[in-house]
């Protein structure tokens, strides 16, 4: 089934942390079980760089099944037959929401690099304007991991008022220096492919699908683990016994590795990806409260679950750390998990009990609470 | 000064692993100091893979410093006063030894594609040859970093009775899949460029230049380590206070590998980057010895100083201790120095001074025992 849509005609425009603003502003969304009425069986979720709003049920354009039906379904963690679950293609996305895809009302023609740049601020605001829009003032927990859990981060430092508690996962209170480098590379990757055309590749129908598929390729080494790499593939080759001596794929993990990025080509647009990696670079929660991350936290007193993975190198526990001791420092109320895992950052997205177990656990205590 | 050079003519064919050959090769190398009456002073370097035969002087085509002054030179660990130091470009290099860049007689065209691969072995072997050139029998010791250990470690289960002594640093008895992961990736920006020309890019008067740019800039992550990545860069603007929202280098570290990236494509010859880091994928000592890697060094009777450093994730320790553990089984006499640095794979490029005192040290040891 499609996504639900809404859009924000020029009434209400998006007014942008770069001092811009987006209009009009069409978000697109999914929601899984039933609003009580009282409206308190509210949950939002966040996605990751490469999500999208179809958490359960298989996205209609890929046909991917849903990416966090471990976690949300009938019976699961996230019930929908108890909670109103909420998730919403960000800001500057390609999967209906607004983004350098669209149609820039001044020209006629895609945006392209016309459109402004999005901060993971502007994601929050842009889903509170969603939640406005469904008349819901506060929400039981609001969860995402990785640049799901900047956004989780994002809600509790700006609105801290219109959540019970929070689920930040596999992420940071700003990204590093490495992070930002493998990003940059990525961008370049893009920008090299003379098919991106200054951004201009729809308008003149070409595709920078070996840019992008070589972003991806990069960035897949990065979600995942020196073991899980070891496990999964070590030496093995691909259909063969030994090597060609070739640049063919010979070895399984490169043949992987392409074929991540040639799928990942089919379901993305090049300039979201832009937008979306630079978003995540210029999150910074400790520089903009002058290097003291606990005042960004001042104004939240509420529940807060924080986990983390050990085999995660990209968003590393030190960084979960960084934001339980801030917390902690503000006087919140934090449970930290630390999950030992060898899956890489991807672990919050493939088969984690003890994570499960976690949220199951954090949520029916928040809900004890406070419904 | 330019590069030595011998040519081997038709009468010496280069016989590759994989069975085919290369005619003529010709070896470009450097040496340093003086070969004593009896030849028993001879040291021979093994370069890495961006490396060259320039250990000590200024390279006179990139006018870049010699990459190995803090460990070779007078009154240095490798002292030119005492030894004589060889170190040739690797086959399939592009600093004068015969590379896809060369000239194929067959079609007085660059080689680009039609070079055969070559290996961690066919380097050794190329080195082999120039030392029966020279009329050297047997050398003090063998030393190298990275793929120039892959070598050191060759030299030790190919030709066992021509070294005194080795000194492999910061390197695997295979490539990992995490590696190959990342030169497959490299490989790909490559190809992906159109400049690159399906490997004619010479004969067609083009550049891959943007490929090979990003290929660099993903490896250069890798050779550093987030702790110096934070150190060094940080979250720190370049020559601005504050974002611009573009995709311009606003960050230090992205103005630093763009630079790296660029700098790079002035000195190295895609094709060469191609080869050489397949060559370092097939590098596997543990399948060629059947899982048992203390067989590699069954021959291997003499003295050994393996070199990791803490902070090298790229060739961690585990992959120096699983070396020295083979050496161990196969009675071969090791030293282990596993150093605390957080510089990152490049440590070994680097002042690192328990690096040079080991290294004088072992040097020392050896040639009081064997000369």
């Amino acid at each position: 089934m499609p996504s639900k849509v809404v859009t924000f005609g020029p009434s209400q425009p998006l007014l942008l942390e770069s001092g811009k603003s987006i209009s009009p502003v069409t978000i697109a969304y999914q929601t899984y079980g039933k609003l009580n009425a009282k409206k308190t069986n509210v949950i939002v979720i966040c996605h990751a760089l490469t999500g999208d709003q179809y958490v359960i049920e298989d996205n209609p354009t890929t046909n991917r099944p849903g990416w966090w039906k471990r976690l949300v379904g009938k019976g699961k963690p996230i019930d929908i037959d108890k909670y109103f679950v909420i998730c919403s293609n960000v800001i500057g996305g390609c999967m209906g929401t607004t983004g350098p895809s669209s149609i820039n009302p001044k020209t006629n023609k895609p945006y392209a690099l016309d459109f402004p740049m999005i901060t993971i601020n502007d994601m929050v605001k842009t889903q509170v304007m969603l939640l406005d829009h469904l008349e819901i003032d506060k929400v039981l927990s609001v969860i995402g991991g990785s640049m799901g859990g900047m956004q989780v981060l994002e809600w509790m430092t700006s609105y801290p008022n219109r959540i019970h508690s929070a689920i930040p996962i596999a992420t940071a209170a700003y990204h590093s220096s490495q992070n930002i480098a493998f990003n940059e590379v990525g961008r370049q990757a893009i920008m090299a492919d003379p098919e991106w055309c200054e951004g201009l590749y729809i308008d003149k129908k070409k595709r920078p699908a070996k840019g992008l598929s070589v972003a991806r390729m990069t960035a897949h080494i990065t979600y995942l683990s020196e073991v899980v790499l070891e496990e999964k593939f070590g030496r093995k080759f691909q259909d063969r016994s030994s090597p060609t001596f070739t640049f063919d794929a010979d070895f399984q993990v490169e043949s992987y590795l392409r074929h991540q990025g040639s799928n990942f080509v089919d379901r993305f647009d090049a300039n979201s990806y832009l937008y979306l990696t630079r978003c995540m670079d210029y999150f910074d929660l400790i520089t903009e409260n002058k290097g003291v991350l606990a005042n960004a936290f001042k104004d939240f007193k509420s529940q807060v679950c924080v986990i983390s993975f050990t085999g995660d190198w990209l968003f590393p526990t030190s960084e979960s750390k960084r934001i339980v001791h801030a917390l902690n420092a503000s006087a919140a109320n934090v449970s930290f998990v630390d999950i030992e895992s060898n899956k890489g950052h991807d672990a919050f997205l493939l088969n984690e009990p003890n994570m499960l177990n976690a949220i199951d656990g954090f949520i029916k205590a928040v809900e004890s609470k406070n419904c």
